[in-house]
This record gives C-alpha cells, structure tokens and sequence, in this order.
C-alpha cells in the first residue's frame, strides 16, 4: 500500500489567481454568485486552465457486501447487492439514468458480493471475497484484502483516465454499508456512534438503536488495532469503502478532479486524507446526506456540500446531480461579458 | 386589474397520485431522492401527465428603474440599469450564459428605466415612465401605472406559451430594487425592516443603516394607504416587481409551472399569493437567496428551495440554475426502473 502515501498533484496557483481576477470583473456584484464562483475558481486551480470544464465524468460505482449485516442492521437483504449491480447494467438505477443525463461514463466494479453474479456488460469482477468479515467477529478485512480493495480504486481511476474522462465521481452499493461507514466516523472523528448513526435504507427505532450498539462493540472490540486510518479501514471498513479511498488517492496523485457524493463516500474520503492529506485540495463536495452523521464528516473535511435536497440514496447519486451546477459554474466563469466587454459602470 | 382575481387552474390530483404511486416503486430505498421526488411530483399534477418534462423553459426579465435611488440606497448607479439591459441581449450577463446552457427563451421586457435605451432585439419597450416615483415622496406608482406593469406580466405568459414553453421563470434588473421589495416583505408580513434588509449588489454598514430608515419612513409615510397587497405594490413597489407579480398570476391561471428565483421575485410572488392564494399552487422555489429577507419570505409561502449556493445576483440566475434539478428530477421519475421491472427485493 505504499503507493497510498505519494504527494497529490499539485493545484496551479497561477490559474487559480487568474481565475479569481476574472471573477471579479465579470458584470455582476462581486461575490454574487455564491458557490458557482469558487467552483469554477477551484476547477480551474485543478484544470490548470483559464477555461475549465466538465466534458466527460467518469461515475466508477464500486460494490461490496458486509459481514456486519448477519446483524440485521439493514432494512434490505443482502441480496439486493447483486441485484442493484444488475440494475446499473441495465440502465434502471438512478446513478444510471443520471449518468446518461450528463454524458457521463458509468462502470461498475464488483469488489465481492455474498452471492454469485453472472458476467454483465458494464462490470468488472474483482471480487475479494463473497463479503467482508463480520467485525463483531474478527477484522471486516485482511491486511491483503484492504490493498486488494485500494488497488480496484486505483485500477478505477486509470481507466477513467484512459477514457479521457476530466473529472471523477465514486458511487456505491452495498447492503448494511452505512454500518461500517459510521464506525469509520465514529473512530476517526472520536465520535460516539449514537450521535451519528442514521436511518441508513429506512430502518425504525429498534433496529437504529440495535446498529448504534453493533457499532460501539466493534469499535471496542477492535480498539487496540485501531491505531491508523488504514488499520481502521480494515477492521471496520468494507471493500467497496476501501476501493472508494484508493480510487481518490489515486485521482489526486495523477491530478483528476474529484466529486464526493454522500455518507459512504465521505467516509472513505475521511479515510483517504486522514491517510494522505494532499489528497483534500482535489475534492469537490456534491451534497448534503440526509444521513445525520454526514454533517459531521464535512466539518472535519472543512467542506461545503454544494447541494441539501435531502437525498440519502448512495450510488454515487448527489454527485450525479451536482455535475449539472459545475458545468453552469464553467460556462458563467467562461461565457459571461466583463464590465470593460460590455461597457458598464462598476462601482 | 380585475382579471387578477380570477381562479388559478386546478392541478391534476390523478397524476399527483399516480407520481406518488410511481416514486413508491422505483428502486431506490422509499424517500431517498428527497426532493427530487416532491418536485417531479408537483410537475407531474401540474402538467396532468404520469410523465413530466421540462422541454422549453421561457425566462422573461423585467427591467425598471426606482425614484427611490435618489436616496442612494444601492452600490450602484441608475445608468447601469440600461447597461444591463444591453448585456442580457448582447449575451453577456448571468442569465444569458444559463438561458444559453439550459436551451431556455429569454426575453426582457422594458417597464421603464430612467436613461433611454434604443431599440434591441431580444428587448420589448413597455416603458410606463422614466422609473418609478420615489416613495418617500409620493406613491412609486400611479395606479394606472401598476395596472400597465401587471399587464406586462400576463403579456410575458402569453408570449411564453404562444411560443410552447412549459416553465416560466421571471428574472430583474433595476438598480435599487431590493430596497422596495423588502419594503413590500415588511409591510406584508409585518416585521421590522432592520430585521430583513440586506446589502444588496453590496452596500457598507452606514448605507445599510441608511436604507432601512428609507425603507421605514416610505412605510410610515403610507401607512393609510397600504390597505391590500396592490395597494402596497403600488405604493412601495416597482415597475418590474409588478410586472413579476402579474406575470405569476397569469402564469398561474394559464396552468404554467412556475420557477421563483431570489429576493425580489419572492417579493413579488409574496404580493400575488397575498392578494390571489390559488396562485401558490403553480410555484416552484428555486434558491435561497443569500439577502436576509429572503428566509422569511420562505416561511411564509411555505417553501422550501431546491438550492442554498449563497447566490445574490437576480436576473432570474438562481432559477436558471435550478432548471437542471428540474429536469433531472423528471428523468429520474421518468426512466428509473420498478422494483418489479428489475426484479429486486423490496423490504
């Protein structure tokens, strides 16, 4: 895993200024356009151009079962993994019908399922294991498992860069995911599990308190080998969480802007700066989850979710939608007249 | 101004149902699009049809100019009211660069500024007068002349629907303008100006101080005479917030789906749901401005917007933003598998 721990591309400071100078010259009230200014700013310190833009998003949906979810934290069996991953292939999803809105490429890879699947158009299988651990019983990962799983991340963004794709998005699917996500927080952040254990797919009262204890004894029961972000991937993570840290890592290394969805992906993006901290200045932030704990990830990874429409989907969804406001903030960055253009009085 | 008074058209409680009925059974956990799913159901009562869309959305601006800027409430001044003008048809500004992007009509209407503008393409003349009156003075309009701005509202939705558009969305330009919309929102809803007056395009602490005294003593002054929402349009308002008003109104008895932008317009759907409360059914919220006022304006439509970018700009730009989250919501609703297609297991 030492590949995890190189610089991140560096952001180019004479783009970013240049960018802000035109921001502040383009007709309208300095400021006034809130967030769509410092996302065309950010774009292009990442692009490294005066022009940035979104032409072709890579979504790299990465799928996992959890050992965890013999617990019964889930309102969904676990079944429904190898089904979704059917449904993204068959362009049913709501990732797959966002991802032919934007014009962006969707590829899903199987990191390891509980039950078997037949070879899809559109899926790579890299199947770990038919699951992870359950952590209750022993660590979620092998040490060899979790490089194995950073390293589909890896493959992900290589080939999202083969294709020419100029910004990457990580969704995924994986019955009982939000359990391991929350543990992740809850050990990086120092976080009692009940303050930031959600609803996850829709579970009631006694199955939420039942996951918040599932969480708070895996935490226990591990403490002592919980003594990094990597280590606590492993022992509390799922393969898709990992695949997820590995591919931004990745990215940031080779320079390939990065939209975090929601709950789960900000878990791995916790992860993936907690690890490697060069790995921040390359991500872009979609949307508030509904999930409650996801607050809290955000104000550790100082970020500003563009977007709070209460979805709490997965799949890479939020980022699917906030595709469509960094193309807009582009285009004004871009396309709108200066007042020297266009002959105005600035104040 | 009798034809304000007339019934909004009825929504479709068939297709309402039937939307709700659809979202139920796509695949995705039960409420996890947020709301993406209220907004593709709301379209889909308006538009009466299990599959809604937003094909061609027609944005009219209304430009007027204030007598109340003489007390020098605004950053900028008056002159660049027509400047704008010619920047939204030369294609420079904030809303021409989104019209573009979101394949959107857009159109400005010319209610009065106080320079003379010449004739351009893509610009209506319908100037009432060289700007309103200052309202601490006299009334800002004359009644006829509040008649002749909501009329230049219903002749926008004529235009829009004369030209097949499915959404209609009201931008402004008119240097000063928020100062008369907030001194609308305070006598509408009874709270003290200090409480919701801003900074506008972004005036420093002794202006704003300056402009919440303008905005209490135009209040005081016609205190008598603000006995109704258009009297207090016609006292406190302007030419383009009257034009908005009217134009919703209309849009709405059309059965034209609405999309509010920001702080003025809000202003002005404020005006036309106090006065006409059928018209609330027809509106769709696009942002919430980062003007003080705008919040409270919110609550008391009982509207949630769709996005918080931290956007001041008027034009409309809020809801040419938020015309993607339109659409995406319907391709969502439109082409997202069943449960039962996908052959998936629904808890």
């Amino acid at each position: 895993m030492n590949w995890t721990l190189a610089s991140s591309a560096i952001l180019c400071t004479a783009s970013r200024e240049a960018a802000i100078a035109r921001q502040a010259v383009l007709t309208k009230p300095a400021g006034s356009l809130g967030q769509l200014e410092s996302i065309a700013v950010q774009l292009a310190a990442m692009q490294g151009t005066d022009a940035p833009s979104i032409q072709r998003p890579y979504i790299a949906i990465f799928a996992g079962d959890h050992g965890i979810a013999a617990e019964g934290v889930s309102a969904f069996p676990q079944v429904v993994t190898g089904e979704m991953i059917r449904n993204f292939a068959r362009g049913g999803a709501a990732i797959s019908v966002l991802a032919k809105a934007q014009n962006a490429l969707l590829h899903v890879y199987n990191c390891g399922t509980a039950y078997p699947i037949e070879p899809l158009t559109g899926v790579t299988d890299r199947s770990i294991a038919a699951g992870t651990f359950n952590f209750l019983q022993q660590a979620a990962m092998t040490e060899t498992q979790c490089s194995q799983a950073l390293a589909i991340g890896k493959e992900a963004v290589e080939n999202a860069l083969a294709q020419g794709c100029d910004l990457f998005i990580a969704g995924e699917m994986g019955i009982a995911n939000t359990t391991p996500a929350t543990a992740i927080a809850s050990t990086l952040l120092s976080v009692d599990p009940a303050q930031i254990t959600g609803r996850g797919t829709g579970i009631d009262d006694a199955v939420l308190a039942h996951k918040i204890e599932v969480i708070r004894q895996g935490i226990e029961r591990h403490q002592i080998a919980l003594t990094s972000p990597l280590r606590t991937l492993q022992y509390l993570g799922g393969f898709e969480i990992a695949a997820i840290a590995g591919a931004y890592i990745a990215a940031a290394q080779a320079g390939l802007p990065i939209l975090i969805d929601g709950f789960i992906s900000s878990a791995a993006a916790l992860v993936a700066v907690k690890h490697n901290p060069s790995v921040r200045d390359w991500m872009l932030f979609a949307h508030a989850s509904a999930e409650p704990g996801h607050a809290t990830m955000m104000q550790a990874l100082a970020a500003k979710p563009l977007l709070d429409l209460g979805m709490r989907l997965g799949e890479g969804s939020g980022a699917g939608v906030a595709i469509s406001l960094l193309r807009l903030a582009c285009d004004l960055h871009n396309q709108m007249a200066t007042f020297a253009d266009a002959g105005i009085s600035n104040n």
